[in-house]
C-alpha cells in the first residue's frame, strides 16, 4: 500500500504522520523538538521522516506545514520564528534530494485552510476563507479548490486588515490591524487594562489574564470576559463583511484557541459582519463555522498538499 | 480576416466595435443611446451589433462589458441601472440564439482590469489590482491571468472596504467604506463643507464643485483643492497597503475621472501605501500606475474576454 507523508514544523516541535493513500487517520505519527543540541533542525527533520518511513511500500509524496513566508518562485522557506538555520531555505529540494519523493512546502496557515477545506468545516466548499485566531490573526484564502499565494507567496495576510485607524500597535509594527484588536494577545492587553481602570470581573490581575483565562471566564459568565470576547467578534465580524465583497466565499471557517470560545465569539462575529455587509447576497448559502481539526489543521493540510503533489508528479513525468 | 466584437454598456449608451483577430485598433465602432423610444434595450443592441458586423470572414467571439452584478451560475445579468429591461437576463445565451456565434460578458470593472492587464498599464504583468476612482469606486482583481469572480460573481468590490468606522454614509448604504471618503461624489462633498465653513480657495459654492472642478483647481494650485486629494489618496493608500497583504500582486493600476489628477493623487496614495504595508517585501517589483485605456478600458476588457472565449470555444468542440 503506498503512502503519504505530512509534516506540520514549527519553533517548538516537529510532527511527522504517514497516511495510506486516500486515508484520513495516520498510519503513525511522530514528533520531536525542533532545536535538539548536537543535531541541526533538518538532521533532526531528515531523522523524524525516517522514523515514520514505511517498511513496505512507496512513499508517494512529503509535505511540510512551515510557520513563516515562502517565496514559491524560488522554493525557498525565506524565515521561521525560532529556526534561525532555515534563512532561504529550500526544503523540498532538500527532502527530494534525500528520500527521492517528490515534496512540498506551504505555510501553516495556509495549509489550516486547506485541512479544513479538505478535511474539516469547509468540506464541499469551492471558495473559503480561514482566519485563525491565537496569539495573532492569520488565514488562507482558497479561491475554485486553490490556495490564493499572489505574486510571491505573500498573499492571505487577512490578519493585517487596517480595521481601527492609528489603533494599537500590532505584532507587524502597523496600527490598527485585525490582530492589534481581536488576536489573543490583544484581549488580554484589554482584559488587563480594563482591570486596572476597577472594572469588576472574577479575573484577576495577578498575574495578568492570558486569552485563555479570559475565555474561561466568559464561560463562566463573567460579564467583562464576555464584553471582551464580544468586541473581538464584532471587528473580526466587520472585518469578514469586508472580506466578503473582496472574495465572495461561501465559507468562512475560524480557528485557533480563541475560537474554542464558540458562539461568545460567534454571535457578535456573525452580527457585525450581518450589519456591516454591503448586500444580503453576500450571505446567501454562505456558513460561518468553527474550524474542526484543532492543532491538527496544519497537519492535514500539509496531507491534502501531499495528495495533490502525488497526483502532480504522476501527470507530468 | 475573422473577427471578434466587443461591447461595453452603460445605462446611458451602448458601444460595439469590430477587430480583426490580434489587432488592438477598431474596424468598425458605433454608438447608440440605450433607451430609445419604439425599441427594447435588447433590440437596440442587437442592431448596434447587426451595425458592425463584417460583410465577410466569421465572426469568432461577442464579449460584452455590462453595468451590473453577473450570476455566472445562471449566466444572468441580475440587474443594471437605468436599464430596468434587464432583470436576470441572459445575454450571452440571447446573444449566442440571435448571431450564432460564442458569447461572454462581465462587469464594467472586472473587464477594465482586465483590459488594463491586455492592452494597457498592466501588460506583463500576472497579479493585478485595477481600482476605478469616479462617481463611485470600483475595482477588479487579476489571479494568475485570471478575474476573481468569488463563489457567485460578487468577489472583487475593492470600495466596499470599511477604512473608517462609523464615517461618511457610502452609495451601498454602510459606512466609512473607500468609496465614501475618497471617491468623486466624497471629494466633492469634503469641498462643499470646506467651503461653507469658510475656507479660501478658489473653488465657488454657487454651484458647489464637482469632482472635474475640484481637479482643475488642484491643477492650478490651489490648497484646498489639493488637501482634498492628497486626503483621498490617502484614503486609497491605506487601503491598497491592506490589499497587498491580502492579494501580494505586482501591479496596481488606478482608474477613473479623479486618476487623471496623476501625481497630485498618486504622490499622497503611495507614500500612504508604503507607511502602512506591513513589510517592504510586499513593495518589492511593485508597479503603481494610472490606467492608460481611459474610457476604453471596459471595451478593451471585452475585447480581451472574447478573444479568451473564441480560444475556449475552440479548444472544447
Amino acid at each position: 500500500m503506498d503512502t503519504l507523508i505530512a509534516l506540520d514544523i514549527g519553533g517548538t516541535q516537529m510532527r511527522a504522520a504517514r497516511f495510506a493513500l486516500g486515508a484520513h487517520t495516520p498510519q503513525e505519527i511522530r514528533k520531536v523538538p525542533t532545536q535538539t543540541p548536537g543535531s541541526t533542525p533538518e538532521e533532526t527533520l531528515f531523522h523524524l521522516v525516517e522514523s515514520v518511513w514505511p517498511s513496505g511500500g512507496a512513499v508517494r509524496a512529503i509535505a511540510a506545514a512551515l510557520p513563516g513566508p515562502i517565496d514559491f518562485q524560488q522554493g525557498v522557506l525565506l524565515t521561521a520564528p525560532n529556526i534561525p538555520q532555515w534563512r532561504d531555505y529550500p526544503l523540498p529540494a532538500r527532502l527530494e534530494a534525500r528520500f527521492g519523493v517528490p515534496a512540498a512546502m506551504d505555510n501553516d496557515a495556509n495549509l489550516a485552510a486547506l485541512g479544513e477545506w479538505r478535511f474539516g468545516a469547509g468540506r464541499g466548499h469551492h471558495y473559503l476563507l480561514y482566519l485563525t485566531i491565537s496569539t495573532g490573526i492569520g488565514g488562507g484564502v482558497i479561491l475554485n479548490d486553490h490556495i490564493l499565494h499572489g505574486a510571491r507567496g505573500l498573499a492571505g495576510e487577512l490578519g493585517h486588515l487596517t480595521v481601527l485607524p492609528d489603533g494599537p500597535l500590532c505584532g507587524c509594527g502597523q496600527r490598527g490591524h485585525l490582530e492589534a484588536v481581536a488576536s489573543g494577545t490583544a484581549i488580554a492587553r484589554q482584559a488587563r487594562a480594563a482591570l486596572e481602570s476597577g472594572i469588576p470581573s472574577e479575573l484577576s490581575l495577578h498575574p495578568p489574564p492570558a486569552a485563555k483565562q479570559i475565555a474561561e471566564a466568559a464561560a463562566k459568565g463573567d460579564a467583562l470576559a464576555r464584553e471582551l470576547l464580544a468586541q473581538a467578534g464584532y471587528y473580526i465580524g466587520v472585518a469578514l463583511a469586508d472580506y466578503l465583497h473582496i472574495f465572495n466565499p461561501t465559507c468562512l471557517v475560524i480557528g485557533g484557541g480563541v475560537s474554542r470560545s464558540g458562539d461568545l465569539l460567534l454571535d457578535p462575529l456573525r452580527a457585525a459582519m450581518q450589519a456591516h455587509v454591503m448586500s444580503p447576497e453576500y450571505l446567501k448559502n454562505l456558513t460561518v463555522t468553527t474550524a474542526t481539526l484543532g492543532d491538527n489543521a496544519g497537519l492535514m493540510g500539509a496531507l491534502a498538499l501531499a495528495e495533490r503533489t502525488a497526483l502532480e508528479k504522476q501527470a507530468a513525468p
